[in-house]
């Protein structure tokens, strides 16, 4: 690569403006320690009269062909999102040989693999920090200082939204709905904010880290999700009691070399690392048998954090070898997907019963019947009913969901029963 | 680098024997991950016969001219620690082209400048991360993700001995000694335990940070220490009831583009990140205007983490340009380092004073006097003398200091004060 590298970038908004701002005021820092001076040639935009702070105008092309075209583009920086056009045109800048640098979560999340191989056969570099969890530099530390480090388990606090919503929901004992509106008001839900809640948004950053972690093929249609837009504060409340902190986490693990990926809520102990990321903080928990465990904990959003990790990139590419590392992202890309069911697990269930005399009997029955055992139970009278809450030993998922049918089905448990993996160290659970 | 990579190494005692093991058993995901085969080409060791299982003897060899002298070794790995002969042997790889990797923390801290300088002369790498935190990748995420963040703050717990007895004193109210004895029982903490309790192999630590943070040139002997080899348990319970967790902490800051870097027991309230670090863990906090705050936490010692760190480093030379980043560690060599007493910081205080009327009211207007504000007082009559705890609005330390060497002279001040920092966020302080 020559002293001066020519940047096109893909989008011009919040986050591409923060990277071109980042860009003149480090522009002396980066010179001295990469030997790279950092040309923005060009910037597609779509409008060219938006209001746009500190940006040459002269730099401005509302025609793809001008970046895309253009040999003399060292590195393609794609901070306008969706999936298309972007993906045909990333697809075409790495084939020819031009690196590019990627916020897009969803793009990498449906076509990283391929992206990736497309990559290799053009000797160009894709880097995507950004993608996930802001500036945590979560990618980068998986990928080459975790590359030989066999980690087997990522959990995280990959969505800010909801750790925020849950994190109200237990502070001050809100309802789902006014955390969420307060949420709204504070800047950290979106108007519409259902792929946040819903799981999704964390659904596609977990298919994202767990395929680099396992270097393997993970897409976002491999990751079954839940929300916690379901969510009753009662819940979170009993959690707290029992020493529980209520969190929506991805867990990605490799059981006998197969993988498993999902998003729900789940319960973690007090003590238990991401218990204390509050807020809307993201946090990843990684694990391997060289290295314990390391946690990463930072903002997951934000345009300067956002910028910040797609300039970082861009010095990554400037000091990397061609093609390093690239392989290590697509090297066991045959892992099967784990079968639903194979997971073992702690839960907590909270039951709305009848108040009779010997449902809890009846009910400790049939969930030894189907090898389910008890670790704690709370029990409260309520008039007619009563409400029961049980942690359940660490055991095979199959055998709880059994339970589950069949509790469903006895005629003193009067609501659906409420089900939460527990997930973390000690009793309950790994 | 050619396809075959060939390692000589320096020492083969934990940490290398860790690195042989792990180069072995990852050779396959390196090798399509990087597209190298590593070869352990010789390993100096003192003694032939020594057991070292799983370690073929051919490589091994008595003389350093085996490896320094063989122009086909392409990285050299230091894990023998010390600072001679190991200092001159690094300068003459480095000098020769050859890269180096080493985990040796105090030969970094003391000749780390000179040690890059040789680098870039010789167009070879250094690689260290395996000398501050083992295998969380602090350096690596400073080095190259957050190089261009300005980064303005680094704080740290970055000793796990010291981390493990102030928990223990905590948790179970144990005194020091007690506490140190129990972590030298449980293999936490050294037979003579002075350079991990008395603050040194911290400094040492945060000399490494903060030259990598700031880019610039900070030493061992510019980073004043103190350690919690004379704290009270007192102290510690008395800090827990007002709502703050004592930790020794390494914080370095940038001043107006001058430098500050200290180690000390501090107190941080417990809603502070590094408050929920516990037991030998490592922590590190780095904040900057672009990413506001990451954390990075995990174990800080251990010979498979700390080989883990080495291996990574390796890799890192083989995906890396030549000469990449090595300019940026010393972009800013020129920076001051901040004058004493130049800081603001809050303050715990405690005094044993005589339990006469009016001590509160001279001791507050002594204070106020020096400029010095009180957030917090609390006072408890034991017979005789009081107990005065007070914590301190921030503001400059020279006032306090000051106003310390006023009430040391006051005759009802029946003690030598006690003075702790208190860091973190809220009204009590940065």
């Amino acid at each position: 690569m020559s002293d001066v590298v020519r940047i096109g970038m893909l989008g011009c908004g919040t986050v591409g403006q923060g990277v071109l701002r980042i860009l003149h005021e480090t522009a002396g820092t980066i010179e001295r320690a990469t030997g790279h001076r950092i040309e923005v040639a060009r910037v597609l935009v779509r409008d060219l009269q938006a209001e746009r702070p500190g940006v040459d105008p002269a730099v401005l092309t509302t025609d793809p062909e001008d970046i895309l075209g253009d040999d003399s583009i060292d590195i393609v920086v794609e901070v306008m999102g969706g999936v298309d056009p972007t993906h045909e045109w990333l697809l075409r800048a790495l084939g020819h040989g031009t690196s590019v640098v990627t916020a897009n979560k969803q793009l990498l999340a449906r076509f990283g693999p391929e992206l990736l191989a497309a990559a290799e056969e053009g000797s160009s570099e894709l880097r995507f920090e950004a993608s996930v969890c802001a500036a945590i530099p979560v990618i980068k530390v998986l990928r080459e200082s975790l590359l030989a480090a066999e980690v087997d388990s990522v959990m995280g606090i990959v969505n800010g939204t909801t750790n925020y919503i849950l994190s109200e929901m237990r502070r001050s004992g809100m309802s789902y709905a006014d955390a969420l509106s307060q949420a709204q008001d504070l800047g950290y839900a979106e108007a519409d904010p259902t792929e946040d809640v819903g799981g999704a948004d964390a659904a596609a950053k977990m298919a994202i880290l767990s395929s680099i972690a396992f270097h393997t093929r993970v897409l976002i249609d491999d990751v079954p999700y839940s929300g916690i837009d379901a969510l009753q504060s009662d819940d979170v409340d009993i959690a707290h009691e029992l020493g529980f902190v209520m969190k929506l986490l991805g867990v990605a693990r490799l059981l006998d070399g197969a993988v498993s990926v999902r998003v729900h809520p789940a319960l973690v102990p007090a003590d238990h690392p991401l218990a204390s990321v509050s807020g809307a903080d993201n946090a990843v928990l990684l694990e391997s048998s060289m290295v314990r465990q390391i946690m990463l904990v930072g903002p997951g959003a934000g345009g300067t954090e956002t910028a910040s990790a797609v300039v970082s990139d861009v010095l990554s590419i400037l000091g990397s070898r061609p093609g390093s590392f690239l392989g290590g992202a697509l090297a066991d890309a045959g892992r099967p997907m784990a079968p639903e069911g194979s997971l073992e697990s702690a839960f907590y269930l909270r039951l709305e019963v009848a108040d009779q005399p010997g449902v809890l009997a009846r009910i400790s029955s049939v969930l030894g019947e189907s090898g389910v055992s008890i670790l704690t139970v709370l029990q409260r009278g309520e008039g007619e009913s009563a409400r029961l809450v049980m942690i359940l030993h660490r055991g095979p998922e199959s055998q709880v969901q059994d339970a589950i049918g069949r509790l469903r089905d006895m005629p003193e448990v009067r609501e659906e029963p409420v089900v939460i993996t527990v997930v973390g160290s000690g009793e309950a659970g790994r």
